[in-house]
């Protein structure tokens, strides 16, 4: 991950972290799909301390627009294949009436917010996705994020909004998954900021057992992992619920590229997430 | 019109026109609603020197998709009346589909721009508008410009790309008349820069006769458009198409509130407009 080498920015900035702290935050459909659980979150986070991000996913929208217009939604692996006439739905759906719906709640609450989608300040380029078997349509694959201009964005005290829509060089919007765009962005900011990166889900954390939420493993490091991992149990399963296994691998892959800690937990407990009283924190030791 | 007071500016500027020249352009329906026009028109657009600002209209694409969604739409004196479901489809269709598809062309011909709608970076703030015979349902009519915000976005080489939504200061958005914002942000700035505002429509400029395409009016200004106005043809009608006094009405009010001029024209002139060699200038003399 590098800064777009064409982006003009008048306000260069110190190399290291010289930011201080930096929260980039992840919502999704369960959150947005839910205009009480939204409102709630939202006041919850404007009246969060300090530079902060906020990613957020689609939801259920894209595809309740996309039945009423009759547009086919194939989704092949959990991914969304995106012909232009679902890409004109999330664009909409995604860049327009979630994000600025968001945002102008946040400006109510007094916090000073701009919704970003990939191509706005070229915040993040991205390439459509060469896959051997599979044609995704207009799916984006990141290339690079454009940290001087989210640095400018912040230190002009304006908390971006991003919305997963992407980019390419040739002006073509991309589609592009929420988790990748919130992990890609705390990455890169790394080199500015000590970043926390929280990813919000409907469960209050990593659980040793999927059927109890009281079940939240605290911390998690790569040792524990390992061993989390292992089909040590007579049965030959892992010992936590598979599925969150991808998720738990991004956040490893994060705290490896200089991301401070992942934290996974309920959107609802945000404060909480943030001051380690709720929720799975991932360190790199 | 004044700046938003509650809005933190790291960045003040210096009173007066400092800022130099700036460009407020504002493009509708005829040019958003044919992809080839508006693409040349883009290049033409990235290639202008210098601080600018571009406004776009709506369009047809929402009617259409307010069609294709079953959504009854009602017209009263030329307004949309906008209900809560009509809302949520221009939120959609202006602010996602139009302005981050013009946003990521601009991208492209490296015109580093961002798109905005009122309620990113508190840009525009308005009020649901009051009537005393008509219920426009969620209009906005604009109560300030953050004229602090838009600066920084341009002395940070940002082209603010503006969609005709606004929202109220309780987070609720609003649509708003793109040539209206047009005018609030060209008078605005005008505390900051010598602006510049160029209205596109569908025709070379004001006409003498409306069935001639070369009867262009070269310059208006005061004195001229009052003999223009003027009931004195032998039929009793005015000299221009009364269709342009509304438009007219409007350029003077934005030379009488501090814009150096206004063109009008077509915008696929836009680099003879600028340059004086197309379409109509109104001036306040």
């Amino acid at each position: 991950m590098s800064d777009i080498s064409n982006t003009k920015t008048l306000n260069p900035f110190p190399s290291g972290r010289s930011g201080g702290a930096l929260l980039v935050i992840k919502i999704g459909g369960n959150i947005i799909d839910d205009e009480a659980k939204l409102s709630s979150f939202l006041k919850l986070f404007a009246a969060i301390d300090g530079p902060k991000i906020l990613v957020h996913g689609g939801g259920k929208l894209a595809t309740q627009m996309a039945g009423k217009l009759n547009i086919p939604q194939q989704i092949v692996d959990g991914r969304r294949i995106t012909d232009a006439e679902t890409l004109k739905v999330i664009t909409m759906v995604y860049t327009g009436y979630i994000n600025k719906n968001i945002v102008a709640k946040l400006q109510s609450l007094h916090c000073n917010s701009i919704g970003l989608c990939g191509a706005d300040g070229n915040t993040i380029l991205a390439h459509k996705r060469i896959h051997p078997d599979i044609d995704y349509g207009f799916v984006g694959d990141i290339d690079s994020v454009n940290t001087s201009f989210l640095k400018t964005c912040l230190s002009n005290e304006m908390i971006p909004v991003i919305a997963p829509v992407t980019a390419d060089k040739n002006g073509q919007l991309l589609n592009t998954n929420a988790d990748t765009i919130a992990g890609e962005i705390a990455k890169a900011m790394s080199n500015l900021y000590d970043v926390t990166l929280v990813y919000c889900f409907e469960k209050n954390g990593v659980l040793m057992d999927i059927n109890d939420e009281e079940s939240v493993i605290k911390k998690i490091n790569r040792n524990y992992y390992e061993q989390l991992k292992s089909p040590s149990r007579a049965d030959g399963e892992v010992k936590i619920f598979a599925g969150m296994i991808p998720k738990l691998d991004n956040a490893f892959e994060a705290v490896n590229d200089g991301v401070k800690k992942v934290i996974i937990g309920k959107a609802e407990n945000i404060k909480e997430l943030i001051s380690g009283n709720s929720g799975t924190t991932i360190v790199n030791e």
